[in-house]
């Protein structure tokens, strides 16, 4: 007996196609510092057709990779929309890395197509005759920037536009094909690209929709702070254009002051962010108190939220925070931090500050060494490891068999336990544990405990080496300037009761900030480089 | 460039493990007309898996056919996860058939097993010799029926499962094998078997989590009254199984009385129903108040719902009614009557008494005869057809040309308009078919059965409102003057054993000739005219 249903691909057409559709009035905004500039859904889509249209006039065809280099615009959506749909490649590129990285990933990608903001053109102007694939630069908004000749030629978005056709006879894709490729962060390495299938695209919109998910709805207002370069911005996009939520996006305007007038201006409903911002957001609100009732939960990723700000949040602002794991391998919704229903008010933030749980079509597994699954039992500690319709199963052009398991699952690289319900709790990166005295000492958990400590900021934790120890715990602390310095016996005593004997840190040093990656994670491998090179004076307290 | 996504089988499997792994707490309740016995999806999976190498015991390959003949109850939901997840192919039988025509789809599916209800053995026990592809006839419960002898083994469900091995090793599907074959109702034709894909089961599950569709989540109890025989009960407990929800069986037990006892006690959040049993419940709420707060939503299927109705509920029980488009062929989510965000509260009622928009993935057109699309402008009304990952686009050995367009839509038989922004309006349904209490009633099979009685020259059979069923059947009659005139009880007498009770006519009018249309077919535009003028006499018989 053989399945009689419809064979159709899953794909980015169909979520364009919805939305131009069936949310024609739902509306895309771009702040431009002081307002917000508007246009529908329908407007959009219609522009997303001429962009499609103008880039098979320059001979962009199937399976060509189209770059972006923009800030989270409206023109990055329509981009978002049109290459995919015309059968192309959108290939997101981090504005953060250094020029020589952009032109690295570019040639690797083999980009034919840059579309680029006006604004950021300086920055990588000087590199793009080097990058011998590339046909044509599309600049969005003005520029003063020269770029040097190449061999592509200059474009102007808005004329682009202008001069395609109404209509574009979007082609019939694959579900399998290429949809949009993303660099990883390459903070462990070189970047690596990631190539999403407008299969694994659909299936990862279609789940964020999920009421236990990210529950996008058409009620919703979402402020895109994560970048567009970044995982497809957690594929919240897509989801805002599948489900007709409005999306708010930002342009480059993302310092907290910035973020206070859009929330106040508009009132959002979702957002997702890095636990740093959160963090700058509490601060600000101390200063002059933020009305942030409008939302209806705040997602964090990137790195662990303490139960303390999770609690801090949840009494000042009344807002439950959404703990995300997951990454540009994972498209990158993966586990969520929602509590079991049987969850009392109490327990709650405790089970938010957890890495969660996996959502629907994600699995998750603990291995030893061997890569044999180990008990699930919240407490056995093991390598986490990662399987699902939207993860990936290698990277562009890159072998990486390391970054695999024999039987297909993805390394994760970090490493924690899985509890009786399927939570995971991360402990640490694999490469970030520090091994002290023959007990693994979790770094995350020493700055989890830290994180709500009174007068500390930032704090991130390394193990340096140790003659008798092997290794042991550095704590990097960032203090609040407005109190007292931190004193690194009070600290000492705060995590005595909390942690055991071995994880208790005699090494302390204090910065005025602590230096990110280009995703605004605490860059530990900079610290470390800090300490190798005897940049920080180390205080000992015994 | 290509993808690096993973390449893997969206499947039933996948909702197993997920439900068995991050919901094992959650709960199935099985009512047996006083309290629920309830088991844990933990308990249940394992039972699942018991199942599974119970049937491999018996030597059940991938792709054998499993049928169920039962009412919704936790051995039913067993089957659900077993049956597809070892690569058998599980058919729902309807109970409410008659043993012949059941005979009829079993043989035409080739069931080689069939999982029935002791109590309803006796339904169908005298036909069972006849199917000759039945190996095995597995009892649930207790039952005194004895079955003939045939060319199949007797087993009792509990001793099966007893038997079976504790773990089984789920093999290998392909997402496009067959997982569930569900026949029509066969109104307008002999019944046609929808096979469902486990990826279609899989993206309709996904699809039915989602916020703005069924919203189905681990907070929400299930009462699952549409019968797990009619297209997977709109696909309930796949959703209650991903999303950990509890699932409340009734059983056999779905009087008014029963219903009231169970939403008393156990207080479900989620529910679909028809029409039909709205109207009941309402009639039952006015002798004796019900508190249906725990409700989030009632969702109304199979005919159309009123806005007084929606607008009753709403004002008596505070409780929104969301109205469901979809048939077997759609699995069946298709249409959802969620007003748009920019209705207001005056206009909501009006909003859920459309048909509804296409849910995400979903897609619908109107066309003329020629099926080419016509405006979507509200006014406009024609030929409805729909498109999705998750429509059937044949049926199991039998070919449908008529039924689908020559670009691969599904054409529904319904009429209707859809507005700017997507919300289909079904103005008329397939001319011949009465929609009654929720089932289709075939104005033509009665005429077909009539055609040949003593005393009956001509018969033409129309639906006519009903304020208990929606509609109930009218039958016009042209007697032979030559003899004496035909009495209704005798034609309810030998339509009896024939037809679905629920089909079988109280309602007659007599008429001296039928009217005709210029190729000499009854006129049924006619009759219907001449039942609105109150230009006939009805004779009510019951």
């Amino acid at each position: 007996m053989r399945s009689t249903m419809m064979d159709l691909p899953l794909s980015v057409q169909m979520i364009l196609r919805h939305g131009a559709r069936i949310h024609a009035n739902s509306r895309v905004g771009t702040f431009d510092g002081a307002a917000f500039a508007y246009a529908r859904f329908a407007e959009v889509a219609r522009r997303a057709e001429r962009l499609a249209s103008a880039l098979a006039s320059l001979e962009v065809r199937q399976g060509a990779r189209v770059a972006t280099y923009c800030w989270n615009h409206q023109h990055h959506l329509e981009a978002y929309l049109a290459v995919p749909s015309m059968g192309a490649v959108l290939h997101t590129l981090n504005i953060r890395l250094f020029p020589e990285q952009v032109a690295g990933v570019m040639d690797h990608a083999g980009d034919d197509v840059l579309i680029i903001d006006g604004s950021l053109l300086a920055q990588v102007a000087g590199v793009l005759p080097d990058i011998r694939s590339l046909r044509h630069v599309i600049v969005v908004g003005e520029t003063a920037t020269e770029v040097p000749p190449g061999h592509f030629r200059l474009h102007r978005y808005a004329e682009l536009l202008a001069a395609g056709a109404e209509r574009f006879p979007w082609p019939t894709v694959d579900e399998r094909d290429a949809a949009v490729v993303c660099y990883t962060s390459g903070t462990t390495g070189s970047p690596k690209g990631v190539v999403y299938s407008h299969r694994s695209v659909f299936l990862h919109t279609l789940a964020t929709l999920g009421k236990d998910t990210f529950g996008i709805c058409q009620a919703d207002r979402i402020l895109l702070l994560p970048s567009m370069f970044h995982a497809n911005a957690w594929g919240l996009p897509y989801s805002a254009w599948f489900s007709g939520a409005d999306l708010l996006l930002p342009g480059p305007h993302l310092k907290s002051t910035d973020i206070r007038v859009i929330i106040e201006q508009q009132r959002p409903t979702f957002t997702a962010m890095v636990p740093t911002l959160i963090n700058d957001l509490l601060v600000a609100d101390r200063q002059v108190p933020m009305d942030m009732s409008c939302f209806r939960v705040l997602v964090s990723g990137g790195s662990a939220v303490s139960p303390a700000l999770i609690t801090r949040v949840r009494e000042r602002w009344g807002v439950p925070v959404l703990q995300g794991w997951g990454m540009t391998e994972t498209s990158p919704m993966c586990c969520l931090s929602i509590p079991p229903r049987s969850a009392s008010t109490d327990e709650e933030a405790e089970w938010r500050s957890k890495s969660g749980r996996p959502v629907p079509g994600m699995e998750v597994r603990i291995v030893g060494t061997d890569d044999r699954p180990l008990p699930e039992d919240g407490s056995t500690v093991g390598d986490l490891q990662l399987r699902g319709p939207w993860v990936t199963a290698g990277y562009h052009d890159h072998p990486a068999p390391e970054s695999f398991s024999p039987d297909g699952w993805l390394r994760t690289g970090d490493v924690g336990t899985i509890d009786a319900q399927g939570y995971v709790q991360i402990t640490d990166r694999t490469k970030d544990v520090i091994k002290s005295g023959g007990e693994w000492v979790s770094s995350l958990e020493l700055e989890n405990k830290l994180a709500g400590f009174p007068g500390v900021r930032e704090v991130g934790v390394i193990g340096i080496p140790d003659p008798r120890w092997e290794e042991r715990p550095l704590v990097f602390l960032v203090c609040d300037p407005q109190q007292a310095t931190v004193a690194p016996q009070a600290i000492r005593d705060h995590l005595s009761p909390l942690v055991a004997r071995i994880a208790v840190p005699e090494n302390f040093a204090f910065l005025t900030e602590l230096p990110k990656t280009s995703v605004g994670k605490i860059d530990k491998v900079a610290l470390r480089r800090l300490f190798a090179t005897g940049k920080v004076d180390v205080v000992r307290v015994k």
